[in-house]
């Protein structure tokens, strides 16, 4: 394998390398030891890391005017998959800037992806990293929390989406990941950016946040009502009754992640209550994602994918109903699958919360 | 050419797309209009891009389930190359996890990187890219400022960081996107993230920091020492004589740095006064990199790099000395190539900035 900067590489070594476009690359033989290629500027922080300080990895360092595609191709057990056609892991997240001069260095070997090893690897969380996930979701939790008892009604999302950031921050967060904060009709477009819009009262505002505590993440969803206090600025019969479908959908799909239930199937029980209630071409994204070291790795919950849930998998169940130019509801917990019930990280309320928010 | 999500795309087209795993692909014939496949999930954002709005830029929608691969392939302009065996160029950025199905799928086409067109047209910026890059500039300049007059003594390299971070974006940045503060010893390594280590008086900090406005630049380092207050807390004649060397070779570079002029003899430059004063070997990177839309791009300012500089080429001319273990210094400025001098955008500053702190 041909491991490339990135949560691979976290994973493997404990390297949380900067992305740079000089290149640092483990490369891992299927026997034997690991050798991870990097720049000499990078070399104090690549020593620094676990598998290195551990003596589990040997270092090869390339000087400012050194190739280091070179230098990777000319590791033994590269050398050897070259003359053998045999094959070349690469990671999922290798630019093309590496991987298409590393190609032809070592053709004939034939290329595929690492995460054919490492995502189902990577996907069993381990007590700790179930620990970390859940400290991530239980900062991301008080987060919502604050924002929904704070004013909204007049500030532009953007406005919202940096008191977001510093919130995650605040409440744990090693470092805050992302920020929606879509109001009105911008609740309808499901990764919509915090913007210039200001929130008005009588509308809805998907918050769709996230941080990561030691390189692990939160993303929780939660969606707001905010009425400005006025006796008539509540969600109207049909977001009323959308969001009743899809909070039971929520609901529903969350407690039927258990283990040997597939990724599909999963998303299969959200899509039938929202179809039942005539939103299903409203539906318009899978179920949810893994989140670990990626805020979105396997196993994806997305019609297609047969793979059994294990213990130790953590996902995303993430419905959303949305209606383009109007309006658009979401609601998302990260759940642990386990050799029971499943283990819901997130606790903050998951109902529609209406609030004055003036 | 087959640009995926990152700098290139929203240099083509103006839409800043969110990095997902996601399949986003803008597909530019030679010849004829361009197609921006993306999920119909991201449809909104893509069609508020000036490119879609403005008709120029047809849009391909696909649905959670399909492929988008297969999509990208089907364009006409891709299937030519594909029958033809002709050049498929894709964006440096482009994830194995999309070329590797790419490449297999578009066989015999010969891939290569978009860089080869785009590099050159992206590293000639024109009046406005060069506005935004000042305005950057001069928003970290006064980030700078405000660090060196505060208290550093006493504080971790991640408090003083998180204060950076601010600082960026309350003095203009649209968000921070880095704050290196290498104290003390971390100093020596050129890339030291920010750490728990406490600064001490009687050590430099190198404070090496940038963020973003509407997607372009800024860079800037600066070296301070801390004395506490201390009449014995100042620096020692090593670090003296190597810091008048090194605050030589960057104005002579940024001096040099004219058009005509090659982008590595800007290099050779600031290498031939440092390796004069005797640190030739603690210089272990490039002079600087260009910087636009990314924070790294064409030109590098690196020997073997013979492409002449161009007026509008933008880059960092950034020398360092690094005593492993012991301490190192870097000053970094942003220049501007033009017809007449450089235009240094960076007007902090450059001289050892030698305070207190306590």
């Amino acid at each position: 394998m041909l491991i490339g900067v990135g949560s691979d590489l976290r994973w493997l070594t404990g390297y949380a390398a900067m992305p740079l476009k000089r290149l640092t690359m483990l490369v891992v033989p299927a026997k034997g030891e690991a050798t991870m290629v990097a720049p000499r500027l990078e070399i104090l922080a690549a020593r620094a890391s676990t598998a290195v300080g551990a003596g589990l990895v040997k270092l090869a360092s390339w000087e400012e005017t050194d190739d280091p595609i070179q230098l990777v191709a000319q590791q033994p057990a590269v050398r050897v998959a070259a003359e053998r056609a045999s094959r070349l892991l690469v990671s999922d997240r290798l630019a093309a800037a590496f991987l298409l001069p590393l190609s032809e260095r070592v053709a004939p070997a034939r290329l595929g992806l690492a995460t054919e090893v490492l995502g189902r690897l990577r996907a069993v969380k381990d007590a700790d990293e179930v620990g970390l996930l859940r400290r991530a979701a239980q900062a991301a939790d008080r987060v919502v929390a604050g924002i929904i008892g704070g004013r909204l009604v007049g500030r532009t999302e953007s406005d919202v989406a940096r008191e977001v950031r510093t919130r995650l921050e605040d409440e744990g967060h090693s470092e805050a990941a992302f920020w929606i904060v879509a109001s009105g009709p911008n609740s309808a477009s499901p990764h919509h950016d915090a913007g210039d819009r200001v929130i008005a009262a009588g509308e809805p505002i998907v918050l769709d946040i996230g941080g990561r505590i030691e390189g692990y993440g939160s993303d929780i969803t939660r969606t707001i009502w905010v009425t400005g206090g006025h006796a008539e600025g509540g969600p109207d019969d049909t977001y009323r009754g959308l969001f009743a479908a899809l909070q039971e959908a929520q609901e529903q799909a969350s407690r039927g992640a258990v283990a040997g239930a597939s990724a599909q199937d999963v998303d299969g029980i959200a899509r039938r209550i929202i179809s039942n209630a005539g939103y299903g071409q409203d539906f318009i994204h899978r179920t949810g994602h893994g989140i670990g070291l990626d805020g979105h790795e396997d196993p994806y919950l997305v019609a297609g994918n047969e793979q059994p849930l294990r213990p130790g998998n953590a996902f995303s169940v993430e419905p959303g109903i949305y209606l383009e130019g109007r309006y658009g509801a979401r609601i998302e917990d990260i759940v642990v699958c386990t050799e029971g019930a499943p283990d819901v990280l997130n606790q903050a309320p998951r109902a529609l919360a209406v609030v004055s928010g003036a």
